[in-house]
């Protein structure tokens, strides 16, 4: 099990994305400051998709610049097409991901693309990316969502995930992420997915995964993901968002929840709980009608507890 | 990791002693027969405390002699001391659980006794037990709570949680199981302590984890309980109750969500998810005022969800 582990917020932009409330600029660039403050290194800000179809990102350009005066923070957006990248990139984002959904249905209603559209939008933002010099060009994933199954589809086939994401990194990815969109991933086909993908991309190519607490199964999921040496997880703080696009599904796993399971194990995090704690503050000011999750916010740490870092 | 796994439901002793509200006896015998019949194959139904103690569970003996005419049912209780053993055995209990507090601090707090008193009278339930015939001895655990941490002590050291296994056993029960009454373990934790526990007093000895799911790690602790063999777990149904005496612990894991977690990995737990599921509405109509818990229940079943037992 690998020691150091990256939590990667993406409250910001699946959190906000999927509530109707729009927090306004300032109080979006207070929580990623407050955040990076505590030790989060790398943060999705914001999604570079048409402003009528998501006005809660329509400020995405302003928050990415704002990210980008936080030393040592890795600024993350998520593109849905050529349009979206060469937004991020003129922005100064760090790390682009564009979604692919594993499930064709949820793909057309999600990005209104098929497989095949999607694949060529990717070829165009690698070929646009590789003639940017190479401190301006950000690093680019291709997420896989639905990728644990649809609820329009249902399963979706364990090899349909791995030929996408083969054809993702052939047509330029730099890695790719597997995200459970609809919730309904289960511990054993974590282990098992990570490693079919793995085996047909290479150990390197596939780091994070995007994980859902929509059946509660969550930070298990993350334990399966450990086992089998992934290294980043997405998160929200207060368990903010979901997905909009697929009925049902709701609730990232909880920020909070996540970095206590993780430094409780003895994994480093380079986050400080208490002050992460506290961030939610920042959260249930800017969207008092918002609900919050999360276990650890409720119960408080246990007594005594010794996170990673301070431990002999 | 073991392909059949045993649930045990322990709502109506340990979910019930939490609440203010006493759930009339028709009830919890209808909560019972429902869960039975939808495939749970133990329930812990009850405890033998003193009446004025535990007004909740004054009618256990009632509930035991109910619960003994379901087929294939083991009947659990807990009993604090030798007068409780008594009346389960007169009440016709499959099997008992002593619990022994491995903090003496809650120890002296839960059950008003040192951990010498505790094992003594351990000892005069085994002497008690031995004289009985067979066929109508229960089976007698010692089980191990505050394992993982406690509210009032902060960490118990692992050496502890050894030492009173071994104590136990040699006192004569014949298993331990362990105990997360605070809700403070982690994945790693429980892996090294059932090793340690195990390595003490045999594989065969420890079998079962009661965990808690108060800072929501809860599924994660149980995956991790199942990396090391452990093929017993506890759970309420609707994550109804928690511990009393142990502030800010609350929360069993829920019987819904672990069954979910156990099905979709492939791990046969005998349980009909969705009769199961409607059993919570039993609950629903007798405690309307206490709060149920569980993310499955809220969620649904993933589209096309194959249960272990239905799999080819």
């Amino acid at each position: 099990m690998p020691t150091r582990i990256l939590v990667s917020e993406v409250g910001p932009r699946d959190g906000l994305q999927s509530i109707r409330s729009i927090m306004p600029l300032e109080a979006k660039c207070a929580w990623i400051s407050a955040e990076a403050a505590a030790g989060v290194r790398e943060i999705e800000v914001g999604s570079f998709v048409r402003p009528d179809l998501l006005p809660q990102l329509a400020d995405t350009a302003a928050v990415v610049r704002h990210a980008r005066t936080i030393p040592d923070l890795t600024v993350a957006v998520l593109v849905p097409n050529l349009k979206g990248a060469q937004l991020a990139v003129e922005a100064g984002a760090h790390k682009i991901t564009l979604p692919l959904s594993a499930s064709e249905t949820h793909s057309l209603k999600n990005l209104r693309r098929t497989h095949a559209q999607v694949l060529d939008e990717v070829c165009s933002i690698a070929t646009m990316l590789r003639e940017l010099p190479a401190e301006s060009r950000p690093h680019f994933e291709g997420g896989i969502s639905t990728a644990f199954g649809c609820t329009i589809e249902g399963d979706v086939p364990e090899r349909t995930i791995v030929e996408l994401a083969e054809k993702l990194m052939h047509a330029g990815c730099d890695e790719v992420g597997l995200a459970d969109t609809s919730g309904y991933a289960n511990p054993a086909q974590v282990k098992r997915l990570v490693k079919a993908v793995r085996a047909a991309v290479g150990e390197t190519a596939l780091n994070g995964l995007h994980l859902h607490n929509t059946r509660g199964l969550g930070l298990a999921n993350v334990l399966a993901g450990l086992d089998v040496g992934i290294t980043t997880f997405d998160s929200s703080l207060g368990g903010l968002g979901g997905c909009p696009f697929a009925p049902g599904a709701s609730g990232n796993v909880v920020t909070e929840d996540l970095v206590f399971m993780l430094e409780a194990m003895g994994l480093d995090t380079g986050i400080d709980l208490e002050r992460l704690l506290q961030v939610r503050g920042i959260l249930l000011n800017a969207l008092p009608q918002e609900p919050m999750y999360g276990f650890v916010p409720e119960a408080g740490l246990p007594l005594g507890f010794t996170p990673a870092s301070r431990r002999t």
